[in-house]
């Protein structure tokens, strides 16, 4: 069929699919295809709004390196990493065998981010994951449970954390790990560590990314937080932050990864012996939060 | 606003837009942002699946060079670009001041396709533009005039064609301008050149976009087909192709730039005295067609 028009041109595309031989791939084309063209009829897109786009997408493709991902930068900012992860807590969820005896709701999930780096260091119970890392001094405590409450022994934190001014160990120059472990739970399924209070920065901008966010009018920063990720055998592991109540930007993270179910809030206390007696010569915070894994579908 | 469901989500990432200065890109963006969250909830997509994305564009963004435009290559074969120039083509005759004695359409506009290059030779009617280029000779004939139908004097013809086995200049290494050609109108708004039958040709698959088509079950290729800009002063000017009727793929063209009335039948000649009185010593063909400018709007 040749289009004579802007209805038919959608469809003669659409009907381009029809040899495909994935229909999982052929059903997501087809949606992408629908959307990209009505958007384009929506706004009634330009030649040259529409060059504008070919140099942005190509600025954001050859922005990219092995330590730099513009185009997850471009998702999170657009809200739509953030979509796909409520999306698929969602299904887990109504995947899991909820028993009647569902005490506790699961720990929400939010962006992964670009910083995560494999093989962090397992640490015993109580260690700093943050020796020598720039920053004030936090413990942090709780428990990893299951959704009926009943504590889960040996379930893991894989934790990673900026600095005190926002710099993860990835971005600085030939740098090796820091702020990053895999801490398991003990008997009574309770974790404990030390680590640093995480401080609000900004995503990178000086890619095309943040031309966008300018244009837009937008901030980049993302208020303080630490990563895990929490799993357990039999259970749905969740990648979720911790973020600190009151930090600038709680409102308006600019990757939209905030929960409020997510914040904390971050105690102080002067210099002294701390919960799990390390003596502290400077003041400190502690930080609490109950980690919760739904079972996994059979 | 700290978002708690899908919803939610959509539309803070909406309200971040409410400080853009420029009006245009805010529309745009809030279209864009409104698609792109549709899309993804309508296909569920899967977190492995939003990692493919961003893989695949990335890899898109880096296949681009100099003398490489994969993101427009993408656009082409999603129709995105097609419909780009439809909507162009419907505002400028919306806005063109259509007299009570319009005689006949402006031409049809097509996809400009990634293979113009400016400042073709300026070349006298009846010049072959494709001296010592690979293919089957051809002349083509025919006037420009307005939508009253009076004859444009000086009208200009921008040429470019690859050879008869579908290569352009450019795609050849080091190669030099080829099949190019800037032809003017005479008083009687008549064009006559010699140039080469055009072949079908795949687009590249060697990149992404051609991985994406094979798993789309799509053959990659184009019709027979000539491009050129068609302008005079005073008048819209109208970028565009002619094809080959019977050209294989005439009616499944890669990047959806067929419109019938672009369609052109190429007559068959022995060897012999051509039309403008040039001696061919193989056969030949001849291709006639009429373009119609529309009058600026004022």
């Amino acid at each position: 069929m040749t289009p004579s028009n802007e209805n038919e041109l959608t469809q003669a595309v659409l009907e381009r699919l029809s040899s495909a031989k994935d229909p999982r791939f052929a059903q997501i084309m087809q949606s992408l295809i629908t959307h990209l063209h009505a958007f384009i009829r929506e706004v009634d897109l330009q030649p040259d709004e529409w060059m504008n786009s070919i140099e942005f997408l190509t600025a954001v493709g050859q922005t990219c390196t092995d330590k730099r991902q513009e185009f997850i930068l471009l998702s999170d900012t657009l809200g739509a990493s953030m979509m796909v992860v409520m999306l698929d807590q969602a299904r887990a969820k109504s995947r899991a065998a909820l028993g009647a005896n569902a005490a506790t709701e699961a720990t929400e999930a939010t962006v992964q981010g670009p910083y995560y780096w494999a093989g962090a260091p397992d640490l015993p119970l109580g260690a700093n994951i943050a020796e020598g890392v720039l920053g004030e001094p936090t413990f942090y405590s709780g428990r990893i449970t299951d959704t009926a409450g009943q504590p889960l022994q040996g379930a893991l934190l894989d934790i990673w954390s900026g600095d005190g001014e926002g710099n993860y160990d990835m971005q600085l120059e030939g740098s090796e790990m820091a702020a990053r472990a895999r801490i398991r739970t003990d008997a009574q399924g309770r974790y404990w560590y030390w680590s640093i209070r995480p401080t609000a920065y900004p995503v990178p901008v000086d890619g095309p990314v943040g031309r966008m966010l300018e244009g837009m009018g937008r901030h980049p920063n993302r208020p303080g937080h630490i990563h895990m990720m929490v799993s357990a055998p039999g259970y749905v592991p969740v990648t979720t932050h911790l973020f600190v109540a009151n930090s600038p930007y709680i409102d308006s993270d600019a990757v939209f990864g905030v929960r409020p179910s997510l914040i904390v809030e971050y105690e102080s206390h002067p210099a002294g012996t701390a919960a799990d007696g390390r003596m502290l010569d400077v003041p400190y915070w502690s930080a609490h939060y109950d980690f919760c894994l739904e079972t996994q579908a059979t």
